[in-house]
């Protein structure tokens, strides 16, 4: 069988809905495998349906309980669901499901659900490049909705999270100061923002001052100036499911004023622009690595040394050669 | 006066020997200023001739003390040197000597010395890639002796002094364990190594360790298989001046030795190499930031958004949209 053929096969299969070849897909943008070009190419026609959904928050939040209950709700409705656990800490990988997420076992036999946990590995950028590219996996291979976990709060995921058509933030009560999640950079990425935990005491205190220092940044942060996106704060028992139908309302609303607005469109364009770039990047640089202790290099470095050259004008060269 | 007057007129004082014009051209290399590829085409042919030694060695050892010492020993021998104090620690600059480096005020009025502090600031890359173009002022001024001494033994200043035509490693009794030098990487970079403040109790044993520790290596760590370098492990007391012609001696033997093989030729060249990809990296990622709000990368990430074309094919018409 030809690697042409075995990708496309893969395409095909996880597309017809099967996980084996929707997990080896994965692995394969990963692990940034050599085919990697290819499965990005075979997966390209048939991404851009599915919207992806991030979810943040601090540890303790409740993130896997969330999650669980959305893909719950999401699957009364009928739609299909893709979830990505990113783990930044751990070293395991690449399961469809680990032993710490038991409390998704109750999707594990549902084959309307796909999850996988990602954990960083292997490739330079790690998690950052990875996720998106198995966000195209779970979008191409005909998932409704894709749901991107993060756990931590550090920038990565941050960035990883922002990278979504739609941020949904999590806090607790006591843990989620308003102080805390600004620091964080949460209250910038958030569109919609979600108490979670809220039977406790303070849920109410947290989601005021949530909504106080929402209304102390300059204004809607993105979108159309006469139809501005004001994030809501909703509250949560993620381990009842109270509330969840309300964070889905909330996303659904948010969809619409995306698409309503033009806002989706510019958003994809702008993480695709970034994504290309990184690409190019990527290129460039193994291309400068292809060319240590190349005779080019060699003999501008001898031209430098000896002062016939200056480095500014040997770098030119270079350039010039790279791009030949 | 024009831009490139100004940079020549700057270059033929530096070559006078005045120490203003020494300043304000190491300033523009540290600034990374616009005329910093002008003032490096018009150092390069007068580059080359300095011997470079680099000093390091943790904090504590005697490094300005040790520096003094030296300087002194070269005035001796009729050299001139000019001296970088690489600190990455320090948010000061620019002054052609700090008020922490009062022990060098012995050579504040012999206009045979330029001293020059240096600190992280400014261009991306810091002083990994302003101590070598600092270097290539000094010596196109026509010192005889750059000794770059570096405060701390991180990484990057490992780095730094092992860019030196010979390295200089000093360690103390107590302190300069030949674990401890193993860790911080510092037995790879060292032609001389120099147990400091040797009248105080373990110099011998430090000398000992580390000179076994030595041996452990893999056998000489450069240089032709027939006529290899063994570091010498030497004892000075700087703040007397003990031991320190017999370090001037060593680092003499060690520059006779790299011309002799052609260790100094290839060494430099090395460099060059280095120094050469670093800019043709710095100008890929320069017209790469150009692109962003590009009409190219713009249309090509609505293509990718629609699916008409996949990240990798973009990402090659934006590599070919950079080289053309």
């Amino acid at each position: 069988m030809t690697p042409a053929l075995d990708v496309a096969d893969l395409v095909s299969r996880a597309r017809e809905g099967q996980p084996r070849a929707v997990a080896r897909l994965i692995s394969m943008v990963e692990d940034a495998a050599p085919a990697m070009r290819e499965v990005t190419a075979a997966l390209a026609p048939y991404a851009g349906r599915a919207h992806v959904v991030g979810l943040t928050g601090a540890p303790g939040v409740g993130k896997s309980t969330s999650t669980s209950a959305l893909v719950r709700a999401y699957r009364e409705q009928g739609l299909r669901v893709g979830v990505l656990a990113v783990d930044p800490s751990s070293p395991f990988s690449g399961g469809a499901l680990l032993g710490d997420r038991v409390r998704m076992q109750d999707h594990a036999t549902d084959p309307g659900v796909y999850i996988r946990s990602m954990a960083s590995r292997g490739h330079l950028g790690g998690l950052a490049w990875a996720t998106p590219q198995a966000v195209r996996v779970l979008d191409a291979a005909g998932y409704d909705v894709v749901l991107v976990e993060t756990v931590g709060v550090g920038q990565s995921e941050v960035e990883i999270a922002g990278a979504a058509d739609t941020t949904v933030v999590l806090l607790a009560p006591g843990m989620g100061d308003g102080v805390q999640a600004a620091k964080a950079g949460i209250l910038e990425i958030g569109d919609v923002f979600v108490v979670n935990k809220a039977d406790r005491d303070g849920a109410d205190s947290t989601a005021r001052e949530l909504r106080h220092m929402l209304t102390l940044g300059s204004g809607p942060r993105s979108g159309d100036v006469d139809d501005p996106w004001t994030p809501p704060v909703l509250k949560t028992v993620a381990a009842t499911g109270a509330g969840v139908d309300e964070v889905l309302a909330a996303i659904s609303s948010h969809r619409e004023w995306l698409a309503r607005t033009g806002e989706l469109a510019s958003r994809r364009r702008a993480r695709a622009a970034v994504e290309i770039e990184a690409i190019a990047f990527d290129q460039l640089r193994a291309r400068m690595g292809d060319l240590r202790g190349d005779a080019t290099l060699d003999t501008l470095a001898a031209q430098v040394v000896d002062g016939a050259l200056d480095p500014y004008a040997a770098a030119d060269s270079l350039v010039e050669g790279l791009t030949a």
